[in-house]
């Protein structure tokens, strides 16, 4: 059995969503009236985005809930999706396509959508997935909404992620209940769709967490012209993470990227608004600053009111050399 | 000056169709009413889509052309892509990244459309792009609507990339400008995207040929619940190829593929109508042979009627190891 039937075998279901799905030089799909379509697409390579030694379900899950948190990042309501696959010879197998699938497949469940297309290769493991989704005319969440005076919110409690990245380089040890934690945030982590969609109307900017907070800050910045001011004593911490020592907690924090959480910022006046769609989803929602005049660049300051220096939080640098 | 950077330098440009384009967690279109959406997806990866010492401007080239290819299949009107890329350090360099970006941006606009999103790595060097276009709601040109009686049609003069493959693989020499023919077919197909939008409403299945004309055809057929027969002495040769072994005309024009020719069926009264569509773009288009029952399957006849042995042209094999 070829690589290509084996695809087949494994990711085929027929098109319920789509004109037109798998197995035609393209898929046909209707728009529908009033809405924006919304796209985006992530290449994940194995030893820069996760390790050879990964467990194939969560590599599948990992490689479309990373793309479903950009549909997430913009409010989006997910509708389908592409797989490009290159395969080396040792994964284009069963013991490696099935449950790759089975993780894939499953979130693609949960939120609804399909696989509309897509292409295989022989070649170094890397896997492209296409996200495509759908907004109310003109109500995307963008990066470039924020305003001086908006809050700043986190979901969830970031960091986690790169606290496992730093146990598998070695640099760190945890227990091994802590490090479960940590590494399904890292392996598993949990597209904010339902958050995305809640904050229509709601946010004025946001953007989703892969390269570290401060980085992915940094972008909401550049694009809506202002600067933010960050209180280190509001982020929210995992147990685990508050027994660190100060410098992996602020790296964690600051600079850990890939789990995935939503940063966006929304004016005062909807703070009970924000913290209702929290409580509603079940979802930690928190405010960790403000938003500033541009001039005033990004600033965090530690518990004691006082700036802490960002030159070694400025972006997260996945498995590179370091 | 890091990959993103380089990135930004030599691939951005303001959105022009787009609502949101390069820059936020996902591009933002609006459809067009009374439109469908087209979308396909193909990843490249050195070493089996393409040799590592091949022109970077070509590269960029035929990367994005075999995407359009896919659209020109299904009579789309381009609209936009993405681009996924991920790259080794020594491709992280303008020397490889301005004349890269310069073939794809240069073939981009000869079809209008642009860049809306991506996605840069570090890694083995593999290009993933995807193609959005659009066609008239339930007008797009699918693998499955050929009939009993269609004329089997194919655009230019394929085999020409397959012959330069042998030459690459040791198992062929051909004079100078031959090669260089036979080169440009392989490194700078040109989609037929023209084509295929003329044939909107005329066609009754199209397909491109990437994989080799049989195994495409062979798509057709499953898909169409038809046979098909085709007639060698009809097939179109360039001068280069004449000249060759039986064996390398037929395993190029046969099992040939790269060359992103369309491959399509339409009704015998619609003859003249594609004969003026060719004559209109100056282009070739040649009838080969007929469709027939899907009992008969498919047949290839020689120049004296009888039917040759397909064992060996099932299907294009890249450079997979032989």
């Amino acid at each position: 059995m070829g690589e290509f039937d084996l695809i087949d075998r494994f990711f085929h279901r027929p098109a319920r969503r789509a004109v037109v799905g798998v197995g035609d030089d393209c898929a046909v799909l209707q728009p529908t009236a009033g809405r924006q379509l919304t796209i985006s697409t992530d290449l994940l390579v194995e030893g820069r985005h996760f390790l050879p030694t990964v467990d194939p379900y969560r590599l599948g899950h990992k490689a479309l809930a990373v793309n479903l948190s950009d549909l997430a990042a913009c409010g989006a309501d997910p509708h389908s999706f592409l797989l490009s696959l290159s395969l080396p010879e040792s994964k284009a197998r069963p013991s490696f396509l099935k449950p790759f699938s089975q993780g894939m497949l499953a979130l693609a469940d949960l939120h609804g959508i399909e696989l509309i297309g897509g292409d295989t290769t022989s070649g170094p493991l890397t896997i492209g997935v296409t996200v495509l989704g759908e907004v109310p005319t003109g109500q995307a969440l963008l990066r470039s909404g924020a305003q001086e005076g908006d809050e700043l919110w986190v979901s969830g409690t970031p960091g986690e992620a790169r606290l496992a990245l730093e146990v598998f380089r070695g640099k760190l040890s945890l227990p091994e209940s802590g490090f479960n934690t940590a590494r399904l945030a890292m392996e598993m982590p949990q597209p904010r769709v339902a958050l995305g969609q809640a904050l229509r109307g709601v946010a004025t900017a946001a953007i989703d967490i892969s390269d570290g907070l401060i980085g992915d800050l940094n972008h909401i910045m550049a694009q809506s012209d202002v600067g933010a001011i960050i209180e280190l004593a509001r982020m929210p911490r995992t147990p685990v993470l508050t027994v660190q020592t100060v410098n992996v907690q602020r790296l964690c924090q600051l600079a850990g990227g890939d789990d995935y959480e939503l940063l966006f910022t929304a004016p005062p006046d909807r703070h009970d608004v924000v913290l209702a769609i929290g409580r509603r989803l079940g979802l930690k929602l928190t405010v960790i600053g403000r938003m500033v005049s541009a001039e005033e660049g990004v600033r965090v300051r530690d518990e004691f009111g006082h700036p802490i220096d960002l030159g070694d939080y400025g972006g997260f640098d996945h498995f590179k050399a370091e």
